[in-house]
């Protein structure tokens, strides 16, 4: 085994822990610390040290990947460019429309300063990504889809907790089940979005809130439910948090096409995940693995997951991946 | 569009017709004919014109990647060096005991002509393989399962038609839907051959032969059928040819572990193909796509699928590819 690979966290919130767990993980890999704009003596890691960001600037000659765990919103687009100025770095930037603008600012601070940056590493964007790519470049005569769920949306969630009379409650993405069995028998469907996902409320009632008016005010919410179907199921604290703490989360990516005189083929992608924010994790620490040893071969500057060839996220040898896994 | 890649195909046999058929649909892409040890007078081609395989030398300057469409018993071992002494070449080698060899032979002489070659392409090997590696690298803390089928089984087909007796037959390779529900579910259960797979066989007797006797002679064969539960149905020649002409064929591999402190994850990929070599034959033309320009960038020497960026595959420039993809 070479040297490991030193990584630094920066943020510690499900995704920063998730990382720092999937390092335990990975032989490769040594966790030097997390940095967080926190007070360090707050931050409950688990096992990790906790520094103050502005620590990183001790630790240019001791960490070879910052794994990014900040937000999308408003962490990430500060901190990827300005960090990719100093370190190569990995991060999960998930705003799909920002995302050329993000590149943009990334490679021109990561090819200023040699560091090798990826960005939008993940699920979605990430491994769905690929298959996307990978599936309209097989099956050149075909119809992608992409079906999320069944699964906890943050988003969705926090928007039910900002309905008057709203105590808390989850959000569930759901993948209508006509709606995928028609996409794999190969028959190539035109979907509605109100075909392809319904959604499911969970919701506590604050004390004296009007059920009736909570749940037509969810219902009806603009771009966030009123284009779906949408069922609330109202429940007490207790129940939501038993029964709905976890993150679980997935979906499939289906491409469906032609080739020959018209033999129908079906690729599928699906992910089952028991908890979205740790397989996120997992997913950044592959990667993390990738840029170390594109840098090293000197591939600087920003790329996406679909410029990394696969072997580069195996800690095994080009040697041994051809002999045990082709 | 800049100029369309020049594509040439040694052999023509299902693989080379699909790998034409598939050229048909690829916009960048120009086929310059196909190349074959046949009378070129016999080669009934969709379109293309036929050639001697000598006629090769002449194409030196016409032809930007070759796709080997022969057998990985014979014809591979021979040709894929041989022709990447020459041309930038693409082949399916699929026999896995023998690839780090087979790399070793065409890495040999594509370095020394400067050619770039990709050997091993197609589902599996190549598409279940790249799905391996995302798989244990993704997830170090769990098991990865290759089901095959169903899916109509060549090698296994043959062996059917040189038991006395057997007038004709194919075979269907099963996927055991007891184990792929148990891997689905998170189980990572220990299976043994039986447990994995049935072979379903379809057979056409011979004038006179004993049912029974090619029955026994066939569920005892040992490597081929012995390990398995294999069923024999004897059927007319007609049914055999009205029934059993194509050739689907398809799997799964799915990758099972778990992340944090026992979150499970599921991963998987399926095929559902209608035509099995019509499929190998588009991923042949994609990785066709990625190696002209792996060759214009540079990069020399052998290459498996591990070894090339998915966006490669794809007609899209990066920036399309992030800004539609990503």
């Amino acid at each position: 085994m070479s040297t490991p690979i030193r990584i630094g966290i920066v943020g510690y919130g499900n995704l920063g822990r998730g990382v720092e767990a999937a390092i335990e993980r990975s032989e490769d890999m040594d966790l030097v610390g997390v940095f967080t704009r926190r007070d360090p003596a707050d931050v409950l890691t688990r096992a990790a040290s906790a520094h103050r960001m502005e620590a990183l600037a001790d630790y240019a000659n001791d960490v070879d990947v910052l794994i990014l765990c900040g937000g999308s919103k408003n962490d990430l687009p500060v901190q990827a460019p300005e960090l990719a100025a100093r370190f190569t770095i990995v991060d999960s930037f998930d705003t799909h429309a920002r995302i050329p603008e993000h590149f943009a600012a990334v490679d021109a601070a990561s090819r200023a300063a040699g560091t090798t940056a990826l960005i939008s590493a993940g699920w979605d964007p990430g491994m769905f990504s690929l298959n996307r790519v990978f599936g309209e470049s097989l099956l050149p005569d075909g119809d992608t889809y992409t079906f999320w769920g069944r699964g906890l949306s943050q988003g969705h969630s926090d928007a039910i907790r900002r309905v008057d009379g709203v105590a808390g409650g989850v959000q569930y993405t759901v993948p209508s089940a006509d709606a995928v069995a028609s996409v794999r028998s190969g028959e190539r469907p035109t979907l509605t979005t109100r075909q392809k996902h319904t959604r499911e409320c969970f919701v506590v009632l604050a004390d004296g809130a009007d059920a009736d008016a909570v749940r037509e005010a969810i219902v009806s919410m603009p771009d966030y439910f009123a284009d779906y179907d949408t069922t609330v199921t109202f429940i007490s604290a207790e129940e939501l948090a038993r029964d709905h703490a976890a993150m679980p989360h997935g979906g499939f990516v289906i491409r469906s096409g032609v080739t020959g005189d018209g033999a129908t083929q079906t690729i599928e992608y699906g992910l089952t995940l028991g908890s979205n924010p740790e397989f996120t994790a997992s997913v950044l620490v592959a990667y993390a693995r990738a840029v170390h040893r594109m840098n090293a071969a000197g591939q600087i500057g920003a790329h996406t997951v679909f410029d990394v060839a696969p072997g580069l996220l195996s800690p095994k040898s080009p040697e041994q991946l051809r002999a045990e896994l082709l």
